[in-house]
């Protein structure tokens, strides 16, 4: 089956509503897992890497949560697909690079998703809506003990799970969660934010994962650690902290409609003029001004504006789902106006934004 | 009379229409004047000052043309009053900055105008709306005819008129146009037609003249030579180079609409989103959106929108003019709120661009 047929190909199907998502747009947990006696995939040869494949994938596959999934080698995928399942967080920007030996395998609602010989062997993932790491943590972890059955793992006794890098050792594991901030942003508290973070040993990163950008406002916080502490410690953690940091946001929020409901009405009404008449909108600028329409929403300044537009319009009018609703190849400036025509399109029953208020 | 119920007070009083004038905003002729006997206003003390304003001001006065008019010594105007008079373009930025022995004579209409002690003694200009640079001179000749017979000038029969700078030398004219060139501007051609202007002894300037940036996409363009040619040939060239601008301007715009309809699309939608819904707007910001919507208009791109209004909103948004709307001394940050309310409330009823056609 092809890619694009697989993964939900109207806006609407592929908008999950899930608790909190007003700030949290989803979790994700990641455990980094090897094969015993195999090389690591950055150092494997080709056909090392290909074994490794043919011995994961049939395991993945065979799998309860995978009955309907979607399974392939990259190899087979063509550039736009590997960038559709990268805007969509099912594998990385590095993983997308990489072709022989390379595979990927999904489930059609997309909350469990392997990636198979990216850094390690096998890496597999539960994303879901909201804040639900816990959730997530329960997730993963029934996977992983089902597939330990099937695969060999890597494992020492001193240290834990082995990875290619020393900095996933021991548990392995990747808690994380995507944030709204733009209250942080716009009362320009989110450096302080970030650095207390840091402090406590999480890392702050933007929406694809380390070295990108904070795109519209989004943030990934996760863990950095991985050894000295168990699984379910570092989820609790991680959950506490995203309670603090949702708190600063609600409460910047609110700071801004009691102190500065001016620069907040000034911001939104821009974003949605801008969003509602440009002709041509590259990537960020869209991705940015949905961020403000979305705080807009929060505040109930739009009275026939759904948050689930705005999320749809934010993953919809990034340049492969761009892509994949038009025939023929665009080329970046093509895109740039087919993306505004979608957004005018889709907010043109939108009224005016009203002052805002917190719900 | 107070300043502010002399001129115009509402915005409709104070736009004129005139021939061209969708690209030629106004048209004026300034001459220079001295008294001879007299030193220049720079370098004269407080008191002689005074003495060539006592002889100047009653004989402008009493001119047939200023029946119907306001004079002042600027010592007795309010620095809000001197501020509102720049922005009409009666005085100066340099003469608002003055004040003991420094005063302003001008008509209802606001087509004469007499500085008194600015750079030299006597300045006087004619400005009329649209492409009127014969016709301003013809005014400002028969002014300064008459005043020759009630003021003795400082005229020397080898250089002419004496002035203050030696570059007004001889005709002591300034004859200027104030052209709307967005078309120029947006197909990026506007330095090579500065360069050229230059190279033909012409000077391009800003909104207010000398060293200004060129707020809204306006700009001025004089002669710089005032010596060696009589005043018809300088107000010929002018009107000749100002002819071969027109119609840069005009190919620029179809060349814009045949190549780049997107793009003039996109900066005008823009445009109009962004005024009708920002709640905070710098004086700036407002200049350079209203010229694109002006460019909108000419565009046939409104069906309910006046380049009128625009020209009001154009005067009335700045800093001065929005004081006078409001009772209590205005902050930066109150001003640009209110700027943001008017533009709103005046455009409220302009529906979106649609594509745009040249007529």
């Amino acid at each position: 089956m092809k890619l694009t047929e697989f993964i939900a190909a109207s806006p609407e199907a592929c908008h999950r509503p899930g608790p909190g998502d007003r700030i949290v747009m989803s979790s994700r947990v990641r455990l980094a897992r090897n094969l015993t006696g195999s090389p690591f995939p950055t150092w494997a040869k080709k056909k090392e890497r290909v074994k490794a494949l043919e011995t994961i994938r049939p395991a993945v596959e065979s799998l309860d949560a995978l009955k309907d999934s979607f399974s392939a080698n990259l190899d087979d995928l063509s550039s736009l697909d590997k960038q559709l399942l990268v805007e969509r967080h099912l594998i990385s920007r590095e993983h997308a690079a990489k072709s022989a030996g390379s595979g990927v395998v999904f489930n059609r609602e997309e909350s469990v998703c392997f990636m198979i010989n990216e850094e390690d062997h096998l890496r597999m993932q539960v994303l879901l809506p909201g804040l639900q790491v816990e959730e997530a943590w329960k997730q993963v972890d029934k996977l992983d003990t089902a597939l330990e059955k099937k695969l060999d793992y890597a494992f020492s006794d001193e240290f834990g799970y082995l990875t290619a890098c020393p900095t996933n050792l021991g548990t392995a594991i990747r808690v994380s969660a995507m944030l709204h901030l733009p209250g942080l942003v716009l009362s320009e508290q989110i450096n302080k934010i970030v650095n207390s973070v840091n402090k406590l040993g999480l890392a702050v990163r933007g929406l694809y994962g380390e070295g990108t950008e904070a795109l519209g406002n989004v943030f990934q916080v996760s863990n950095q650690m991985t050894l000295g502490e168990s699984e379910t410690d570092i989820v609790a953690r991680l959950g506490k902290v995203l309670g603090q940091i949702i708190e600063h946001e609600e409460n910047a929020r609110l700071t801004l409609l009691e102190g500065k409901a001016n620069t907040v009405y000034n911001h939104i009404g821009r974003a949605y003029g801008i969003l509602t008449n440009a002709h041509i909108i590259a990537s960020k600028e869209a991705m940015n001004l949905l961020s403000l329409l979305r705080l807009g929403v929060d505040f109930q300044m739009f009275s026939s504006l759904d948050r689930a537009v705005i999320d749809e319009l934010f993953l919809f009018t990034q340049p492969a789902h761009l892509q994949t609703q038009h025939e023929g190849k665009l080329g970046a400036e093509e895109r740039d106006v087919l993306r505004a025509t979608m957004l005018r399109d889709r907010l043109k029953s939108v009224k005016r934004p009203h002052l805002p208020k917190l719900g």
